[in-house]
């Protein structure tokens, strides 16, 4: 055991092994500013070109929106932590690099390379980020595909937030630097992934079972 | 540390910590019996009380008897695990116990209590268990959801059986007591939930959007 000044690194618990960790460049509001801004300026080109099309509803469009949001969010941002398991030693203001190192003050799991986290977010990027750009495709062009893909792409984010929080919970639910981050990065943050696909798996299941009704109807009165 | 005599259970690896263990007392032949004279049992009884309903397809009988072994496995077995942290020291040869004790020769991670595995099984006993036998009933009364819903069961399997699978690759894959019991255990026991719903979800995403295509033609007819 060495002293207390070993520990070169903010994250909680503080008996975390980090050895090579180079702390962020970038302040938090610079790292969230840059997430905010591209987000919006994603989301705002997504409502303009979704208004394109034809006989496309308000709600498809803004489906469309946090298809293309949360499927980039996978693809880049958790994409990148996934696959790179020693981005706390970057030497240089890699933005993606700052984006993990600013949140593992929330859930230093991420810097402390859980399995649990790492083997989430490594399908959250694989395959639900391009189910994600797949379902933009699917809403703006009507495939009969289109509910069920964004059940599927839903149920998976919901399974991976219960196993994030769940393995959580199990591991002491100790790996925040303080309560601020604790309620702002890992609940507030996560929350939407619970939230958002409720919602949308609710509006697709009843579009689901209202299709099959009408098939039903129709065989009925066909008969 | 100590020598080499303070290891007292059979598991991999061997500095494994399991004060308390205590080992099985049914063979592997009699586990495997009860369990698989209990699946024939319950699903012989579903596939002949499916039989009773009107109308209904072999595949449908087949999918029932499936969603009822799967679903009891869900509740019975892995529900007793996910709730049973301490099932190795279990001092009489309760049958439940015997069988993580023995399913554990594939895989220490039960014995050892990995927060990954305990995750994925709670959520598949408390909430894909019943969900399979609900699923039992919509099948048999012909309800709109019931390809959603097997749809939604399945895709939280594979997604399971991936976190499963990631994870140990992720903690180095050296959880098995001998290759027989990785292969036997580990692989050949949990490959069937990957095959199964993969055939399921195929079944099921293309029923879906047949009821699409057949509601689109309609408004195209009446038009």
């Amino acid at each position: 055991m060495g002293s207390p000044g070993d520990v070169d690194h903010p994250y909680v618990p503080r008996d975390l092994k980090l050895p090579g960790y180079v702390p962020g460049f970038l302040s938090q509001s610079t790292i969230l500013a840059v997430y905010g801004i591209s987000s919006l300026l994603v989301v705002s080109f997504m409502w303009i070109f979704s208004g394109r099309f034809r006989k496309i509803t308000k709600v498809d469009r803004l489906l469309m929106c946090w298809w293309i949001f949360t499927g980039l969010t996978h693809i880049i941002l958790e994409g990148y932590f996934a696959f790179t398991p020693e981005f706390y030693k970057e030497k240089t203001p890699h933005y993606l690099a700052e984006v993990w190192k600013e949140y593992s003050k929330g859930d230093s799991r991420y810097a402390g390379r859980d399995s649990g986290v790492v083997a989430v977010e490594a399908i959250t990027a694989a395959i639900e980020g391009p189910a994600c750009l797949l379902a933009v495709y699917a809403i703006a062009t009507r495939k009969s595909y289109n509910y069920i893909l964004q059940i599927a792409i839903s149920l998976g984010q919901l399974y991976g937030t219960l196993v994030y929080f769940i393995t959580a919970i199990l591991e002491g639910d100790n790996f925040a630097t303080s309560a601020f981050y604790y309620y702002a990065y890992y609940i507030v943050a996560n929350i939407w992934w619970i939230i958002i696909p409720t919602t949308i798996i609710v509006h697709c299941w009843s579009k689901i079972c209202a299709a099959f009704q009408a098939q039903e109807q129709k065989k009925t009165k066909t008969r």
